[in-house]
């Protein structure tokens, strides 16, 4: 069974393992979640799983448990891309967030024409992705990339990957995802500013892209990306 | 063509209909904004359309705008409730923007058994709606609701409307939307809590209501809301 508490440690997991804290850990785990030695905490780092784990030391700055057994199995998500033009500070953390919640497996921030962000902090956009999986019962942790221009992704587009593309002004304009494959894929969330003419012209001619309309309404980028991967995740995804 | 600035008022609007400003919207149009006498705003009020108008007068306190011509006809959403369990506040406010963003006609507040909220603060959730029409590019608001216990709502459920229930705890025990109907409809989102064990016996019995999974993680509820009105709006609402 799944503790209440679950936490994402950098550290091999297995039966007897023991797992060291770090300050930061020991502070949230001993200091704000008032845990002691004896309590039982779900410990998962992206590679072997969930399991239940005691606390066999408690510190001010460090503290350490032992796995006891695996509760869940590693459960990957598709391999799924989310490619989206960061926004103001809590809408960027929010679609970092969303994207870990609704199964992306690698999360790439892009710079487009209309992007105002010269820079992100990844560190806490990749602190985010933690605390989401943390937060929805995740085993899988994606990996938040480096902000990179969009232009430059294309250029070096790997081959096979296919590109879903969400875009309000080709609303009607739809190639339904019905004739698309499984395989690897990618999901461009357009920035709030929308795209450029150049931009939509060069999305709209690539052999691996499939446009798609998110309705009527023009919507929040945020919004944008838990609606493209509903849509997403129900046609192609592990929902099924 | 729609102005840059969307502005929701009470007023009726028509060709050369006059439309005042109270204190808040000359604060915002003239102080935020930086509007001025001869400014091209786009107005609407929820039930005559878009309407291209031109600011006549600009006070600190007030101010008026004469309407020139409609630039979009009156569209109403699907007849769609979504009921949700008010959460932490910056949350709750995300549903209600999320819910008119995706085409929501009503927002209902609900007390569940593990709803904590026992009151919201109904005229703020009803600013954020009008917000996130005028951000979306809507003609219509929402209303919200007052804070209602879902157990008397469910027993004044009115004729014919059907119900989508969202429950993590269903997930794989899906009664799909397949063979659901068109007509009145809502979207029931779980509390970050879960449904008591009553609740979801007394949900899974209503002979109006559907349980569909939204996926093996465990989603945040202005996530989820986002997903099922995603899952509703493709198969049953205006995104078709």
């Amino acid at each position: 069974m799944t503790a209440k508490i679950r936490l994402y440690v950098e550290h091999p997991l297995g039966a007897g393992q023991s797992v060291p804290l770090d300050r930061d850990q020991a502070h949230y785990l001993f200091g704000v979640m008032r845990q002691g030695v004896g309590a039982q905490i779900s410990l998962f780092n992206g590679r072997d799983g969930e399991w239940l784990s005691e606390v066999t030391e408690a510190g001010k700055r460090g503290g350490s448990l032992v796995a006891i057994q695996q509760t869940r199995a590693l459960q990957m998500p598709p391999d799924l891309w989310v490619l989206f033009a960061p926004l103001k500070k809590a809408r960027t953390d929010f679609i970092v967030e969303k994207a870990t919640e609704m199964g992306a497996a690698r999360i790439l921030p892009v710079q487009t024409d209309f992007t105002n962000a010269d820079r992100i902090r990844q560190d806490r956009l990749q602190a985010h992705a933690v605390e989401a999986a943390e937060q929805c019962g995740g085993t899988y942790v994606p990996e938040v990339a480096p902000l990179q221009k969009l232009e430059r992704l294309l250029s070096n587009w790997p081959d096979r990957r296919q590109l879903m593309f969400c875009d309000e002004a080709e609303a009607g304009n739809n190639r339904s995802l019905a004739g698309a494959g499984p395989g690897p894929w990618a999901i461009l969330i357009g920035p709030e500013g929308g795209f450029s003419d150049a931009e939509r012209a060069r999305l709209a001619a690539l052999p691996f892209s499939y446009t798609i309309s998110l309705g009527p309404r023009i919507l929040r980028a945020d919004t944008a990306a838990v609606a493209a991967l509903t849509v997403w995740q129900q046609v192609l995804g592990d929902w099924g």
